[in-house]
Order: structure tokens, then sequence, then C-alpha cells
């Protein structure tokens, strides 16, 4: 049992953890040589091409001089905070906007929680002395718990109506926030975002999407599971079909092709670039020496051959295999995938193609909403639907033993990082366990650094099974897997408090408990691990955060590459990584922190300080990382806050289980059905939620689409919608091939402009021509080869 | 336990009850008198108005006095057999002739499962002596059944195998079966139904919508929960939303109003009538003496009047009040529902509006495809949103409570339907007991029955609670009727099995067990429950089925209205009672015994047999009543079919998992991975089905509505939609409120062609005019009230 002292040991520790991580980003972020480290999404927007450098000496190119400056080390908090929210979403897309919001919930329910639960339940539970007449061991944490009220009690009445107050207080804030949100995402679907983009931009492949995207959400579908047919292409039989059965709003396709292997060969020639631009920057500093390398396995044998024109010849090599592979994939018929981007000439038409099906096998021709292009996971795109479902059962089963054979280890380093097991395993450590520093060291901070670590590897592995159960989406994916890492970490919690209750060190209860006692044998172990979740939320919600916002790693990376592999300012900016918000290891970590807040609000409501300042700090960094740092991969318009929603729903029903088990051993079990209520209330309220918020996460109605078209239709008549939306949805392969391509590049995507001047006449006769459909044209295909 | 002895003498009793129905039936059905109980179908398709009378003697009226026709008793079976299935769709709707193929898919599924088990199975079961030498009390049937094979022998191998096969052939003919069903319906709503009834029809109020049905299913949408406005009314509200939504497809929309009270005026009306009509009759076969009655409580005390006098004035004063009625719901603006029946002008227009979301609130402007105008539950059309969810979360609760009130009472019968118990609870019974006949028929027979009677009660309380839960459709009803009578059939079956494995008479395992122990447990008590189970099939599958096609209590209740109501043909025809399939009940009992037969076609294979007689006969038996005797109430086009193909699949799972259960007590589990996959191999083929095929049940593809609509615009340019239209959905009470109003009615039906006539240029205008919604017109139902 970890003790008051025990905790206040690992809060010390992590508190200055905390602040020198602070005290080393103020230092470090106002240094103008890391300014592409921690300003990078300035740099991507083109609002900044060199950082602001105060003095004119050379050094200050460098090193700040400026020595005000290191006085007000704090002072990016306030400014994190002073970008309204209208202008966050404008800067850094609805999806980082609302997915703050996800930090805001957790202040706004556990806020007014803390408060009722201090000035109440804290009294109220130390007003005993249970534990100290029980004989057992206890901590001083305990006293303030559920656990110091005497079986029986009649105070257990504070503990009931608190958790129906608690209760309803949750499901008003997630209430209140789904109604926020649902109207945001309907406003940003709604705003006028056909404007081109105003800002100056710099790297176009990056940025030249994000504006027309929200457009694109609403006026393309993607259609897929095209049926195969002997007589007609696939342009040609998509073209017959919304023509036949969209006469009034079909307006033009795009294919979608299989350049997997051609992205292959891009990435490839990339990561050889990277080596050649590495040994000529060498050859660069010491013209002396020409570099070599071994070709043998990883040069450590083999002939010594000149690094340079060996890389060289490779990448022109590569330059060969991908021009001829491309002119392969947009020559070959076996290339274009049975799924085509269809646009349509309004909204309206696009959102009931999208939303109805449209042949007599429901497996084929699926249409669903376009995700956005930087959105699309380009390699799901060709898979049919009989193997989506096997895909899906594999991933099942998958999952199912991952759990096993990652349980095992976790279940191993935990019980190991117990002190009492320690000492039985390895008895000759004894002497250095007993002292007292140590001891508190082990006890209060090993167990949350073995989950976190465990925690570390999850998302990679989740994320790769999700990508082979076939979402087409970035966003999909992300969400998938942010909802298997959050039921394992679920599973890790559950394993570990459980563990407990049976007292065993490699204890798998799962397959050997009937699920009818969990909740009692969880609920009564559950105060007794409340000095574990303070520490694990110490480590990973404040250390964790703060270490977030040092960008330790992005830092030590730019630099190496700065200094092997920079040639141009435009290498420069590749170096740069901005990285993401990364939903799906992000946001089942907050949701950790609700189910833990929830569970032990009426329990141990010792712990919500604690989850108060994770969300609170967390609020700050993230607001900060998002306006200067992340780079945003995709916009899904907040697509995720269903699921958000319905795991702090969960995470309510959970808590309301627990408590139900604890009280009903604490022979207060008069309460239990004025506890059974609280479950089957909170799931009304959940299917009250879904019916009349989720929809607007799901389907677009016609009424906002009409209004929309109306309106566009009379203010820009003779808008050339088909052009705007020709190219739009191309493999990025097509356009970052090759940075030397990129202008190249630039004029593709500007000629759908002049190319479909040329087509605006058919906008209004009956039947659009045959070449309705764009398909890539050998030509261009061919120009760009032919350049160096 | 139950011996072959005892068997037989149930086999002998239920056979014998049955050739007794069939024989009664042959008798009675060939009197003229009795033709309008056997075949009433007829008369109400106006193919017949009178009895066949073969002599003309005034005694061959009512007797059939043609002797050879005796010797023929069975010759309604071919008869029955002989009307191919297009015809039938054709005679008695598609429902009808989809419902007979689940019989049909009964006898697929188990002959050849029947044949396998017999040939390879039963040899295998026999060849053992397990327990002979076991010491068990056993019955010969056990011999034939997997309990005789010694534990831990090979010969599980011959059980696994086979189960392996059954799973695969149910599947391919569930498989097969769903696509044939989802064609048909397919089919069966592009068929052109559009012609005017060409039957002469003699009773309109029943018959006339039978032939538009199919096409109103699929051109007009129901609305629902249109939101309040203060400025517009409903029907204006209405209009506008689809004129500026829907603005190229949508022709008219019919509001619905509240008429329950004035429906439940009508009934009122009617019942008096027909006491006014009983009193008129008896006066007339006896002018001498006018007949009185006392109007206190139930005519034991209170003044004495004249009978025909008393009710005369009753009669007038309800005619009085329902004109009233009628008058007030057609003017008051508060008896219009925020509903109404919007019809589309394009079958493409009304599938796009009944498959997306119309307005940004997702609980407004509900739209779901229209039931056919007899389908529709008039009272249900008004609830709004929320309640939809409480009353669902009512109803659940309520069926909570009801399984544990109505278990207590069944779990008592059951056990004292058991020999042993009732010798325990009256010992004096004991001698007469003892006797073998009777022990006998206690033994195999008491069960059943208890079971059965128990079982006729739960339809009517399930319905009721469905009606609570507010759906619009008769069909729905009914089918949602069906999945809670079906697991509480379950919950039956898992009572009488589990309270044999713990062997106590007032056993409620249910909440004490844990979910991974039923299989064990259910499975080791299966095989000696088979006895019990074949008795049940007799009672209730054979003597039931041939019960079914006596009609006793119709022929009662109709040759009682014959003599003391009917005054006119017209009252002979209403005192026809055809009745109807009843989904909610006989589908249940089908998904019984596909539940019994799956999970002892491993087990105790002998039971095959006994369900295989049940679903020839049973196929041969309704298809008779169908042909000869049911009123088909509604068409749902087979609606009901995702249903049934999910219980069957959920009764495969079930069995494997009861295989499971019993082979892992026989130590034979090393079989336990191959059986865990058959479980999940079921659920991914369920997901299969349920993606390829269900769509076709929910949504209507574009594709289909287009080819339709076009062929429609070539064959019929001038169609007058609208007129066909106008009135299809006006509330029954409007339509038959009165016989006396017969005329007017058909009038009132003809009129919308007059009407519409004037307005058929609308058609093509792009503007439909302010009244495109038909309002009732107040002169209508004026005209009505100043008749008679």
């Amino acid at each position: 049992m970890a003790t008051l002292n025990d905790i206040g040991v690992a809060a010390a520790i992590n508190i200055l953890t905390a602040f020198a991580f602070f005290l080393a980003f103020a230092m470090l972020r106002i240094q103008p040589v890391n300014d592409r480290v921690y300003f990078p999404k300035w740099y991507i927007k083109g609002l900044r091409s060199s950082p602001l450098v105060n003095g004119s000496a050379f050094a200050s190119k460098f090193v700040n001089l400026d020595l005000r400056s290191y006085t007000r080390f704090l002072n990016w908090m306030p400014a994190a905070l002073q970008m309204p929210e209208p202008e966050l979403i404008d800067h850094a897309g609805l999806d980082s906007a609302v997915y703050l919001r996800i930090y805001l919930l957790g202040l706004k329910i556990f806020g007014p929680l803390a408060l009722i639960a201090f000035t109440v339940m804290i009294p109220v539970n130390w007003s005993n002395n249970t534990l100290e007449h029980s004989g057992l061991t206890y901590s001083d944490v305990d006293k303030l718990s559920i656990s110091n009220i005497p079986i029986g009690s009649h105070k257990f009445w504070t503990h009931l109506v608190l958790a129906y107050g608690f209760t309803f207080w949750t499901c008003y804030v997630l209430k209140r926030e789904y109604e926020i949100v649902a109207a945001m995402r309907l406003h940003f679907l709604a705003s006028d975002q056909r404007r081109p983009d105003q800002f100056t931009v710099t790297s176009i492949s990056i940025t030249s999407f994000i504006r027309e995207s929200s457009l694109l959400l609403i006026n393309k579908v993607l259609v897929r599971n095209v049926p195969p047919d002997p007589d007609e292409s696939v342009t040609e039989l998509v073209q017959h079909f919304f023509l036949v059965n969209h006469p009034h709003h079909y307006l033009s396709h795009q294919l979608v092709y299989n350049a997997n292997k051609l992205s292959e060969l891009v990435n490839e020639k990339k990561k050889i670039q990277n080596w050649l631009d590495f040994y000529q920057n060498k050859y660069k500093r010491n013209p002396l020496k020409r570099p070599s390398l071994k070709t043998g396995f990883l040069g450590l044998w083999g002939n010594r051959v000149d690094a340079i024109d060996f890389y060289t010849s490779i990448v022109e090599r590569l330059s060969r295999d991908i021009c001829g592979e491309r002119e392969k994939v947009s020559s070959n018929t076996k290339s274009i995938m049975p799924a085509a981007f269809v646009s349509f000439k309004t909204r309206w038409g696009a959102a009931v193609c999208a939303q109805t099906q449209q042949s007599r096998n429901p497996t084929t021709w699926l249409t669903e909403w376009a995700p956005e292009p930087r959105d699309v996971y380009w390699e799901n795109l060709a898979i049919p639907f009989v193997f989506l479902t096997i895909r899906r059962l594999i991933a099942a089963i998958a999952f199912f033993f991952l759990t096993f054979f990652f349980m095992i280890p976790i279940a191993i380093v935990q019980s190991l990082a117990n002190i009492e097991s320690i000492e039985k395993a390895l008895p000759f450590l004894k002497p250095i366990i007993e002292v007292k520093f140590i001891k508190s060291f082990i006890q209060g901070f090993l167990p949350g650094i073995a989950l976190k670590i465990f925690l570390l590897f999850l998302p990679t592995i989740l994320m790769m099974m999700s990508k082979f159960e076939g979402f087409i989406s970035l966003s999909a994916l992300e969400r998938r897997s942010a909802i298997s890492t959050f039921s394992y970490i679920c599973l890790l919690i559950y394993n570990t408090v459980a563990g407990l209750a049976y007292d065993h060190p490699l204890c798998l209860p799962l397959p050997y408990m009937s699920p009818c006692r969990i909740p009692k044998t969880i609920g009564v172990s559950i105060p007794m691990k409340a000095t574990f979740f303070i520490t694990y939320i110490m480590v990973d919600g404040w250390a964790g955060v703060a270490g977030e916002i040092l960008r330790l790693k992005p830092l030590i990376i730019y630099h190496l590459k700065n200094s092997f592999l920079v040639k141009t300012e435009k290498d420069r900016e590749e170096a740069m990584d901005p990285g993401t918000i990364g939903f799906n290891t992000g946001e089942p970590q907050i949701q950790l922190y609700f189910l833990l807040g929830l569970v032990y609000a009426v329990v141990t409501p010792i712990l919500l300080p604690f989850i108060i300042v994770f969300f609170a700090l967390a609020y700050v960094v993230y607001r900060h990382q998002i306006i200067n740092v992340y780079h945003q991969e995709y916009e899904s318009a907040a697509a995720f806050w269903p699921d958000v929603h319905v795991r702090v729903v969960a995470a309510l029903i959970v808590s309301q289980l627990l408590l139900m088990g604890l009280l009903s051993t604490k022979e207060a079990s008069q309460s239990t059905p004025l506890l059974i209520t609280l479950p089957v209330l909170t799931i009304c309220f959940h299917r009250f939620c879904k019916g009349r918020y989720e929809p607007a996460f799901v389907r677009y109605p016609l009424q906002e689409a009409m209004m929309k078209d109306t309106l566009e239709r009379a203010k820009e008549a003779n808008l050339n919608l088909k052009g705007f939306l020709q190219n739009a949805y191309i493999h990025p392969v097509f356009k970052s091939a090759d940075e030397s391509d990129s202008e190249s590049e630039s004029e593709w995507e500007r000629s759908p402009a002049l190319v479909a001047t040329k087509r605006t006449s058919k906008r209004f006769t009956p039947m659009p021509s045959k070449d309705g459909g764009s398909v890539l044209s050998l030509d261009q295909v061919n120009d760009e080869c032919l350049k160096p």
C-alpha cells in the first residue's frame, strides 16, 4: 500500500519533471535555430518563411541573445489561449478545434464534480474511523475514500445521491456539448469555402487542398464495387449508370488507379535520394575525399564503390522505373480500380446519391460520402465487399489473440513492479529495495511507467489491424484504431485491478470469471487501487503532457537532417516534421481519464484534482501545439465526436456498475434498486442522443443541401463547377512523385481551369458528353517523364 | 423417464385426434350451410356469392346429400397443392405465399438432415451399450441418442463431422431461400399493379385496395413529426417543405386525422346495432310479444323497457354523435396530426425521400415508406420522437417483469405435470396415477398441453406491448410481437430443460447461473428431454395443425350470428370471420420447430421425422387455408423474411453451442476448437447475408425505381397519377363509418377521378397549386350526415 508519503515523492518527481520540460521548452523555442521545430505550422501555411530575428549579428540567427525574452518563459500559455475559436477553426481546421473541446469537456464535467465531492463527500468519509478499527493496512488516501464508511451505515445515502447528481451533471454537459459540436459541424459544412486559398502558398503539394476540402466533402460521392462488365470500361460504366439513374444531378467522375506499386517506388526513390544528399553534403564539406561505401548488407562487406555514383545510378534507375510504372498505370485498364469519385451538380444530388441504395444487388455500386482528398486511404479502395466481411472477421480474431499474447508480458511486468513480488523473485535485492526512498520510488512510479511503455507499442499494432480491415479514409482508420486502443486500455486496467483482487501475480482472470460477478470483484478492489492511478495520472498526464510540448524527438531528427541532408530551402521545409494530433493515440488516453474520473468521483474523490490538473494542462499544451506545430493531415469535420460521446457514456455506465458492486458488499443493498435504474437511465440518454444528434455526423440533410444550392445558384450562377472538381482526387503519387516535378505539378493542378472553360456549356445540356469522366491523359504523363 | 411405450400411447392419441379432426372437417366442409366458414376467401374476393348447391331440394341448401362426395374426404389435400405459386401470389398476396415457404424451408432443411442422420448416426449410436452398463434409468429413445456413446469415444467424430455437414446444408438452403425471396419481393414491387381491380367487387370497403397496394408501397412516403409552426397549418407546412426540398418530384399529400374517438363511437354503434338486429329478428319470429329488457347492469335490474325502441334510440343518438364528431375532426385543426402521406410523381423521387434525412434536426420530418393503407396502424401515427424512446424503454422493462411473473405459474404447472411431483404433492392420488395407462397419459401428454395452454395467452399480451411501443403498421406490430413471442418461447424451453438439470420443481435458474456455464448445463440435459419434445410436437404440431383446419370457433360463432343477427345478405357477409394467418403466433411456433430440429439433429435424430411430419402437414393445411379461408389483412411484400432468416441462424448457433457443452462433458474436448469455429462461421454467414440481401427488404434501389419510371412514362404518358393517389390514405372510419353510408362511400371513392381530371394539367406545371394536399372537405362530410 502506497502511503500519502509515496504519493508526495511521486508528485514531487513529476512536478519537477514537468517544470524542467517547460523550462527547457521555454529556452529552446526562442532560439531561432529551432523555429522550424516549434512553429512549423506557420511555415506550412506560408505565413512565415524564416525565423523572426531580433538582432542583426550572425550569432542571433541561431541563438536568441535578447535576455528579456528568457524572463517571460511561461508567456506561451496565455498566447495559446488567446486565439478565439472561429479563428482557430480557420487556422487549424474543425477537427483540431473540436478535439480541444474534449479537454474542455473534461474540465466542465470534473470541475463541478470535484467541488461538490470535496465539500460534501470528503467530510462524510473522513468523519469515520472504520479503517482504524478494522486492523487492515490502509493509507491516508483510503481514509478519504468510501472504504472508511462502516458497513451498513446510512451515510451511503450521500454517495447514492451524489452518484445521481454526478450522472445528471455529466449527461447534461454531454448533451449540450453534442448539440454544440453537431451545430459546429453543420455550420462548417455549410459555410462557403469555395473561394480559392487567399494565402500565399509556398508548398503547393501540401496545402492547396485545405480550402476545397469541405466543398468536396459535400459535393462528391465515392462509388465502390462497380460490377465488372465485359463490354464497357469502368469509366463508361460509371458514366452510363449515373447518367441513367441520376440524370439531373450527375456532373462528372474521376477514376481510381491502383498506384500502390508506383507509390512504393516513389518512396524508395525518396529514401535513396536522402542517402545521395547525405553523401553529396559530406563531399561538399570535405572535397578532398570522395565518400565510398560497401554494397553488402548494412555496408559491412562487399565491393567498395563510390557512394555518390552508386546512389546516383540507383536514383536514375528508379526514376526510369517510376516513369515506366506511371505510364503503365495510366494506360493499362487493369490498373483502373472498380471505384470512382463521382461529382454532382448540386449538393442535393450528392446527398441523395450518398444516402440511397443504387442497384438491386446491395453489394455493388456502393456509394458513400467521398472523404476529402487528403483523407483517402488509397490502398484500401479496391477491396470487394465479400473480402471486407472476411477481413473484419480475421481482424476480430487477431484482436482476440493479441489480447492474450500481449497480456502475459504485461502481467509479468506489473507483478514485478510490485514491491513484494520483486523481493520474492529476486531476494538479493531486498536490502536495496528496503531503502525508504527507493521503495517509495518503486511503489509510486514503476507500475505507471510499466503500463505506459506497453501502451506505446499498442497504437502501431492496432493501426495496422485497422488498415487491414479495409477502411478507406485515414479518419475512419484513426477512429477505428482509437476504439481498439481504448478497449485494450480498459482490458489492461481491468487486469491491473482484478489482478489485485485475486492476489496472484500472473493472474488472467478474465476467462475464468462470471460476467455477473465482475462488478462486485472489481468494485471492491477499486478503492485500493486509487494510489496507483494517482501515480499513473502524474506520470502520464502531467509529465507526459509537459514532455509533449518539448518535442524532443522531432527536435533531434530535425537537427540531424538539417546538418546532413538539407541542401536547399525546400529540403529544409521537408525536414520539418510537424506531426499530427494523432487521434488514435490521444483520444483513448483522454477517455482513460474520463473513466478514472467518473469511477473515482464517488469512491475516492481525492483523485479528481489530479485529473483536473491534467485536463487543464493538456488543454493549454495541445492548444499551443495545434496553433503552432501540428499539421492537419485531413479534415473530417469532427466526425469523431459520436465516438467520444459514446465512450464517455460507457465510462459512466461502468462507474455506476462498479459502484453497485462496491455498495453491495457494504451491506447497503437497499440501494441496489436505486442504483440499477442509473445505468438504465443512462442508456436511455444515450439512445436519445444517438437518435437526435448522430445523424448530423452520418448523413447530410436534404433541406440544408437545397438551401445551400439555392443560395449558390443565386450568388454565382455561372460557376464552373466541373473545372473546379476535375482533378481533386488524384492519387498523391501522381502529384508529388518527384520533387523535381513540382513545376509540372502546379501546372497540372492549374490545367483543369483551362480544360473546363471549354466544357462550361455542357453544364446546361441535359446529357454530358462521353468524356465527362476524367481519365489520366497519356500526354500529361509523358510530358512529365520527358523532364529531367 | 418416458419410454417408447409412452410415446406410442401419445402418438396413437394424437394421430387419432388429427384423423378425427380431418374427418370432421371433410364432413363439415361439404355442407352448403358451412360454405361461408370454410370458403370465406372466395366470397370476399367476390368469386362466389352463394354456396354451390348440387341438388335443388330445400334440404340440399343446408346439408350435402351427394353421398359420393363423402367418400373423397381427403381430396382437399391435392387440391390445396395444385395452385401454382404465381397464381397464389395473385390470389392471396406475396406475404401468404412467402409465409408458406417457411414450411417448405423446414422440409428442405430437415429432409436431407433426417436421411443422413438415420443412415449414419443412428447405427453409430445404437451399436454401443453404454447405457445398459451405466446403471442409469434410460428409455429406448436414449439408446438411439448420443447418450449411448461411451465417454471419450472416437465415435464422436461422426457427430462432429455431421454437425459441420448439417450447418453447411442449413446455411446453403437459407442463403438460397433468402435470394429467392428477395428476388420475389423486388419483382412483386416492380410488377405492374396499377390496372384497376378487374374482379367484380361486392364489398368495396374490404377489397378495393388490394390491387393498388404495391403501387402505393413505392410511390408514397409517410412523413412524421412535422414540427409545429405558428404561422402555417400542417398542410401548408408539408406542401411548402416538399415543394422546396423535392421540387421536381413532389406531387401531393394527404393529412392524417386523429379519428381515434370517432372510430370508438363507430365501434360502439356497431355493437348496439347488433343488439338491435337481434331483438328485431326475435320480434319478427314471434310477432306476438315485443321483446323487452331491463336497463340496469347486465339486464338484471332496472326499469323494463321495450328493447327495440331502447336500442333504436341509442343508435340514433350515436349516429348524431358520429356526425358531430366527424364534422369536428374535419373542421378542427387540432385533430390534424403532424404527419402526412406524401405522394411523388416518380418512384425515384419517393425512393430518395424515404431513404434520406430531410432536415437538420433528425427527429423532425421523419420519412419512411408509407405502409399500404390497410396496413397502417392509425392510433400510433401521432407519437412524437421522444416518447417513442421512452415507450420502448417501458416496454422493455415490462417484458422483463412479465418474464418473471409469467414464469412462476408455468414452473408450478410444469412441475406438477411431472409424475413424481404429483405423487409427492398429492399422495392420495398415487393409486390412480400408478395405473399404467394414466401414467403414460400424464407423462406423455400433460407437459406438452401445459406448455401449450400458457403459450395461448402470450401473443395477446405481447401484441398489446408492441402496440404500446408505437409501431405504425400492422405488419411491423406483428413482426415485433413475433420476436418477443419467440424469445419468450425460448425462455420457457430453457426453463423446462434447465429445471430438469437442477432437479428442483420451482427452479428459476436463469439469474443464478453464469452465462458461460449455460451451454454445458443445458447441453447435458438436452438428450434427456427428447421424449418430452416428441410429445410436444405431436400435441402442438400434429393435432394442433389438424385442429386448425376444422375452425371450430369460427364455425360456432358464424352459426350463432347467422341465426340471431343476420337480416340481409350483407349481414351474412359480415358474420363471416375468415381470420388471418397471424404471423405473430404462427411464425414463433415454426421457429420453435426449427430450433428443436437443429438442436436434436445431432443429439437425438429420432426427433427429426416428427418434425418433418409437422412441416409437411402444416404446409398442406396452411396452403389450403390461405387459398380458401384466410383473408389477407395487409400486404408487406414479405418484409418479415429477414426476421425468419435471422431466427433460424440463431437456432443454428444455439444448437452448436449446446453440442459444444454436451461434448465437453463427454471428454471429447479435443473437438472444442473445431466446434468453436462453427458458430463463428455461422455468424460470418449471417453478416454476409445481412449485407447482401437485407437491403432489398429495407430500401428500394434507385436503379429499379428509375427503370420502372422510364417504362411507365413510355407506356402511359398521360396517366393521372394524382387522381389515382388522391384518397388512398383515409382513416378507415371515414370509409366504413356506417353500413348505410356504403353508397356515399363508393361515390366518395370514385370522386377523385372527377376531381383529378380537373387537375391533370398541374402535373406538368412546375409548381402545384395551393390545394395540392387533400383536406377533407366539409361538404362531403355534411352530405353524408344529411343522409339517413
